[in-house]
Formats: C-alpha cells, structure tokens, sequence
C-alpha cells in the first residue's frame, strides 16, 4: 500500500504480517519522529483520523498511541490533541546501509581463511573432513535421546568441561595414547582451534616470536597472527620438525607448535629422536611445545609413537586432541591437557571468552565414550579410511614415476609429490576441470615452498569416489607430463632451429 | 608389585589393566631410557631373561622389543643383543609437578571471576538464572530427538550459524523486540560473552578507552579488561546511562557497552531521549554502541521500549542477544546483529577462535523456534517470573522503609536499595548465616560505589523458595537495623556520659 498523502505520514499497514496492526503503526510514527519527518511540537493526526484513513479500528489506534505517549515520543494526551515530544534530542540523519568505515575501529585486518565451497557434484579431496556415514544411526540417536532425558541444568557448568566427560577422555587418552592424566588436568574446548587460541591467548604477548611447521596448518598459523604472534616457520624432514633450525637464548620462540603425529599437511610422523631434542629445546630456553595430535587416532601399519606429553617430564608439553576427526567437526568439542598455572590461566580465559563449552554435546560425548562406542567408532573408522587408502595408493601406484605418494601412515589425508618438472597449480586445474578437487601444498607454507605437491584428503569420501577420484587425479598428471614432455620438446627443437 | 632387583628396572605389570601387557612393559622402558635409568648404549636384559622375571609370555617381551626398535629407542635385534640407542639425545631430568613459573609466559594476570559455589542446601538469590523447571520435558526432549533424527554433518558448518537458526532468531526479533532484520545480518555465538569479546576484538586496540555502566556487568567488565581496554566508567541513574558524562572528541570511547532494556545489575530502563541521545554521540564520536539485551524479554506491565538497534539508522550500534535467560544458560547460544563491515570481521575472528557454534544445538533451538515453542516458553516464563516477582514484592513490602525494591519492571532480578545507614555487607552476612545467598551491590561497581544495597536473582527459585528467601532477608535487614539503631543509641549514651 503506498503512503496515503492525505495523513501525509508514511504509514503503511501489512495485515498479512505477524505483527499485530497497532505495533505497525506506533514503529512507522517511531520511525517518522525518528527520521525528522515529525519534528518536535508537530500535531499528530487524530485517532480518528487515523482510523478512517487508515482503515484500522480507532481503538488500534489509541493503542499506538497509548505507547508512543508511554515511551516519551509523544505528548498530550489522545483526545486533547498529541505531539511529538519537544525534548526528544535530534536523531541522527537515516542513512541507509551505513559505511561505518570508522577510522577509529581496530584497521588491523583479520586473515580470513580462502575457504572457496566446492562445486556440486565434484568429488572433493578437501583435508580435515571425516566420514560420518559408518556411525550407525542408533548409535547416534541414542546420543542425543540421552541428552532429552536428562533434565536441562539452570546454572552454568564448569569453565573446564563436565567431569563425566573429563574423565572419559582421560582414560582414552591413557588407553589409546600413553598419555597418563587425570580428569582434572583436562579443559573440554570448543574445538581444537578455541584450545590453541586459548594456550596462544595465556602464553604470548603481541609482538612475540611463534615457531610453527613450513610447511604447516594454516588456521595455526592464522591463528597466532590473531594474537599479534611474529611467525618463525621452521622446516620439517623426513622426521618431523627441524629442531636445530629453531632459534635459541633471546631469540627462542615462546612457543612452538608441532603435529608430531602426523604432520599437517605432508604426513611425516615426527621420530622419537627429534621428539627428545624438541623436549630437551622447549627446557633449555624456557618455551612451550604445543602438540597438536588432530588425527593421531587413525595408524595404519605403523606402530604408535609416544605423543610428546607422555614424553615430557619438565611441564614443558600442552597436548591438544579433538572430536573433530573422530567424530564430526560440527561437535565443536576438542580438549587440551596442559601443565597446571598454565590450565588455571587457560581456564579464567574461556571463561571470558564462552564460559564454558556447551553441556548438551559434552554429555553427549561423555555417554558415548562410556558405553565403549568411541573405540569402538575409531576401530570401524580405521578399517574404513584403511580402505580408502588402500584404494587411493592403489588406484595412484600406475604414475608413481610422476607423482610419489607420501604420509601414509596416518591420519586422513595423504600428499602427492609431483616431479620436479610438474606445476601443481596446473595439474590441479586439470582436476577441477573433471570435476575433481585437489589442494595445492604451496597454501600450507608461509614463505616460498621447498617441496610441490597435491593433497588428498581421503577422509570424507567413499572408497568408490577415492578410486575415481584419484583416477582423474592420475590422468591429469598423466596428461600435464606429457604437456610438459612436449613442450619441452617443443622448445628444445625451436632453440635447435634457431641454432641453425 | 615392587620392582625386581634381579632385573633392576623398574618394571610392574598391572594385570587388572586394559593396557596389554606388551604396552606396559614397552612404556616403562621408554620411561627408564627417558629419564637416564637406562643410558644411550645399555644393554638390555634378554627376552628370555624378561619373560622369566616378569612372569610374562617371552612373545609378549618380544612385541615390546619391536616396538622400541621401530621407535628408535633402541638398536640391534632381538637374540643378538639389545642396546638403548646410542643417538637419543639426553632426555630431559623429572621434574614432578613443574612449577613452569615461566618468565617469558605472558605476565599479565588474567581478572578471573569470583564464583565461589553456593552451599548446599542454602536458598541462592543468585543472579543471571533462569528456572528450566516450566520448560515440558517433552518439548525438551522433541529438541533433541530431532538432532539424533537429522543426518550428522560430515563437514564444518558456516561461522555466522546455521540458516534455521538465524531466520527463526531474525524472525523473532522482529516480532519481540522491534528490530528488523534479515537473517544474513545476524551471527550466532557460543553464548552472549563471546558475542561481546568478538565485537571488542573487531573494533578495539589494546589500551584504547571503552565506556561501560557504574555499577555494571563484571564479565563485560574483565572482557574488556581482558582485550587490553581502557575502561571509563559512566554513572547511571533513573533514565540509565549518563550520556552527558560519555567523553568526547578526542577522549571519546571507542565503544560503549549498555543494558537499556533492564540495566544490569540496578535494573532501570534506559529511557527514550537517552537512547537518542547516546546515538547521536555514537554518530558524532564515530563510536560503537553494544547494546546487550540479555533478558529484555521479561517485562511486567511496562511497555516495551524500542531497542537501540531498531532506532539506529547510522549504523553505530551492534546487538547482542541470547537463549541463556529464554531458556538456559548450558546451551551457550547467542547472536548478535552488527553493521555489515564489522559483522565481517567479527566472523573472520570467530572462525579462528571456534569456527562456528555447535551445530547440535543449533538444529535444536531451530526447530524449537520454528514449532513456536520459543514464544510458548516466554510467555510461560513471563507468567512464571511475574509470580516469584510479586511474591518477592510482598514479602518485602513491610520493611519498605528500610529496604527500597527498585527495577522490578523487567529481568529476572531485582535491586534492593538499603536506608543508607545499614550496611549491605553485614546485611548479606545475617542473610547467609540463615541459609540465604544476595549479592552485594558494591561488587559490581568498578570504582567506588556511589550507591549501596543487594541485589536479589529470582529466576532460578521457585515461588515458595523466593518467599521463604525474601522472609530471611527481610529479617536481616530488621535485625541490622534494629542493632544499628541500638548501637547508635550506644554510642550517643557513651558520648553523653563522656561529656558529663
């Protein structure tokens, strides 16, 4: 309905809206005193005027009035005439989708990370997602069936994490990881990312040096850059972390994180050697090693290598685990174990920062973990990424001249050396272009590359989308090989002529 | 078992254990190499030897020596000899329970909350919780139902939330508080704390100013204090906060954080022409209003007054709202609306800190609202809590002329303002001894208080306990004044025999 001139406001009535009719008119007289289009000391129509105008019944709209006169917009009384109030300050001027390009708000600008969605339909080697198809569905149901049977708390839980659920992951992690601690040296986070900002957030000041993995996890890395870290990336081999390549004395990083379980993303599993002199490096120059065990769960082959914080005797380690790869990310639940003026401090933080992780997931899990499904889940979901890595490093073996399979033996992804002469970005568009998505290794550094690559991330797919996934990936290769072959060819045979 | 002199390492086998024996025997032996028992090079005793002392099967010994070999813990084979590795790093010395009094670990002192736990038994006017009590365990338990029905995730979901959500949380706003918006305007948040720490994040430099309510709400206070703020306390009085003594120009906050709809903790309504008014200083001091609305929906016979984020039209002013008082505080659900650039980068930083809120609750709350439960449950409480109200302002009535009950229009707590001779301390200490829990004014005021009383949380007590509770306070507050007067009358005798 457009405005009506002869009330000369624009007020306009919606009878479909939910919003009862006498609410619509006080918001547009609000909204008409608010903008300036009814000044200070102006006459309102009559109640009467309105209802006969405005087709509504003059009850609605003493009604509105009623309000306006209650909240200080008007005044008078309806009957005697009403104004709009004469002590109302001005308003400020409309404007429509404000700019707020404020000079003074933080210029700083937050890293976002380049999370492009993949194309429907594609078959997407995207890292860090998990199966969620061989969780039964009862088992599930029952999860959450016990969180509507138990009566809903009115208090707040604790900052660290209910203690049924502390406890579970207290006796996994002495089980499945050799990591010995009690439930009270535990904090339940919102994710693996909330623990390390919280560990990041109690350990380093602005403008403090950050050692991380080069490559390494990029969120990590944004991460610290958050809190104002000044990043080393320090290079990693065959076994893990270069430790003789961190800094020492003033120059030592106040923390460094590592993914010694499998290292994020090329694979490697960091030796028992290097582990020591990473140990022996945080007590030496007084720093904190921040473990991050994401998907230390899934060993294939391979036996288990004691995690840092089973290692550690000085206090030196924080071990940080998730829900994320076991389960599913959008449990937003991961947990962090750490030496404790340092969990005393994590704590007071989360609780600023959300208090306390949600409870319903938390006795969701705490139940799960109880009844045995947890490792009963991990055992079914070994067997099933086994499969599909089987069936990814079959499937890949044909072009192993051109492209060497590496991290194997562990997690939910594997890195797909190229030969040197290969460009990853264009043997990645060749993917895309057949409907496959691939990550290029050159994301996960900070400075220039010393390695190419693709990465394949197995985890979220079905062993039949691995297989014709990774035969698309090998055809590209295939194909980009004998490009480059040709034009090789090509440009020996134009300096050949030229030569003549 | 005691260790075993004849095999002079500090093995014990725990047969009650879940730890496979061969993981037991292979784990003390990490440990005796890591902590220097056994040093780089020393021969280990046999299998045979460890099969006979230990008691243990000698394959069982043997799959443990084969673990330490593929670690490289140790060298040589099985039956030609075995040695600790001559390569290993030394290994840090124990240190039980490491102080790690680092030095260079971030000195600032986190301000954590004083939540001292309420005794068992006692009748808690605590503030800031609801009652789940009224809420139907079937429509608690048809939230969760749905979530075990729905296919888990395998995949991250989007850090502003889910879709369901935002359009019902969107959809509700409209209705319930008169600010109009769109879902894509809205993030959801793991609780309303985190909702105002990402907006302090986005907008606010560490030692920048920000203006906060005196007396106002602690955990605003210490995310600030966290973030590095400059905090400029601003009285309030009648009409709320005192937008004259907001500092401008160049001293001007960065941003303001206000409670207009029930101000926490004295609970007056801001008024009309202070709404505009610090909206025109937002506007000219290029400043932000957070205007957080953490239990508007509780009012009691006074009219709702326009939120600040439905009369801004300059874009100055971000909202927080959140499903802790609706419904409980355990969930850690709630949203904020801001204008677009800084709801941008209050995503980005959410990303990093927990990617997004859990994605269970979220489908619970959606489908919660979308049955129009959400609104059921609101005017159930409204109902509930105007009950505890009325009962708590009957109880009290008889010592009006010692104890005022003010902000009771809105909320679900109420300010107790004491005759300016009785002290509140004293008052709560007569209240405790008699199993009775109040909150002191003072504590919630950053600088010197400029007002004194108690402040009575009736909306986790049922009826009958906010009448009982009322009753104890009532006769503490008599009992202090009856001893105040008779101490008065004390000392003027004592003055009057002195001056005799």
């Amino acid at each position: 309905m457009p405005p009506r001139a002869d009330l000369d406001l624009p007020i306009r009535i919606d009878r479909g809206s939910r919003v009862p009719v006498h609410q619509q008119v006080a918001e547009a007289l609000r909204r008409a005193i608010g903008d300036g289009v009814l000044a200070p000391g102006a006459r309102l129509p009559s109640t009467r005027a309105m209802s006969e105008v405005l087709g509504i019944a003059r009850n609605v709209a003493l009604v509105a009035f009623d309000e306006l006169y209650a909240e200080g917009y008007v005044e008078g009384r309806p009957g005697s005439g009403t104004y709009v109030a004469r002590d109302l300050p001005a308003a400020p001027r409309p404007m429509k989708e404000a700019p707020i390009s404020s000079a003074r708000w933080k210029a700083r600008a937050v890293a976002a990370p380049i999370e492009a969605a993949d194309p429907p339909g594609c078959i997407s080697f995207r890292l860090g997602v998990p199966s969620t198809s061989p969780l039964a569905p009862e088992v599930w149901r029952r999860m959450w069936r016990e969180v509507g049977d138990r009566e809903p708390p009115s208090g707040y839980a604790a900052p660290a994490g209910e203690p049924r659920l502390r406890a579970a992951v207290a006796a996994y992690l002495g089980r499945s990881r050799g990591v010995t601690c009690s439930a009270d040296e535990l904090v339940i986070t919102t994710g693996a990312a909330q623990a390390l900002d919280l560990l990041v957030q109690a350990t380093l000041d602005s403008g403090e040096a950050a050692a991380i993995e080069e490559p390494g996890y990029p969120t990590a890395r944004r991460i610290l850059q958050l809190r104002g870290a000044r990043l080393v990336p320090v290079p990693v081999d065959e076994d893990g972390l270069r430790v003789d390549s961190l800094p020492s004395g003033g120059d030592a990083p106040v923390l460094v994180y590592v993914t010694p379980s499998h290292q994020y993303p090329v694979g490697m599993r960091m030796s028992i050697g290097r582990r020591l002199a990473l140990l022996e490096w945080a007590t030496t120059n007084d720093a904190l090693v921040v473990e991050d065990d994401y998907d230390g769960e899934f060993r294939f082959g391979a036996p288990p290598l004691p995690a840092l914080a089973g290692l550690d005797r000085a206090g030196r380690v924080a071990y940080v685990g998730t829900f994320s790869k076991i389960l599913m990310p959008g449990l937003r639940v991961g947990y962090l174990l750490a030496p404790r003026p340092l969990r005393e401090r994590v704590m007071a933080i989360k609780r600023l920062t959300d208090y306390h992780t949600p409870w319903p997931e938390q006795q969701a899990l705490a139940g799960f973990c109880e009844r045995g499904e947890l490792e009963r889940h991990v055992r079914r979901m070994r067997r099933y990424y086994a499969e599909n890595r089987a069936v990814l490093a079959a499937t890949l073996a044909p072009i192993a001249e051109l492209a060497r399979l590496r991290g194997l033996e562990a997690g939910l992804h594997a890195y797909l050396e190229l030969r040197d002469d290969l460009d990853p970005e264009r043997v990645g568009a060749r993917c895309r272009e057949r409907g496959v998505v691939v990550s290029t290794l050159a994301d996960y550094f900070a400075g220039p590359p010393d390695r190419q690559g693709l990465l394949l991330g197995y985890g979220g797919l079905d062993p039949h989308d691995v297989r014709n996934g990774a035969t698309v990936v090998a055809a590209a290769v295939r194909d980009e090989a004998s490009c480059t072959g040709e034009s090789t060819v090509a440009a020996l045979r134009g300096r050949l002529a030229r030569a003549r």
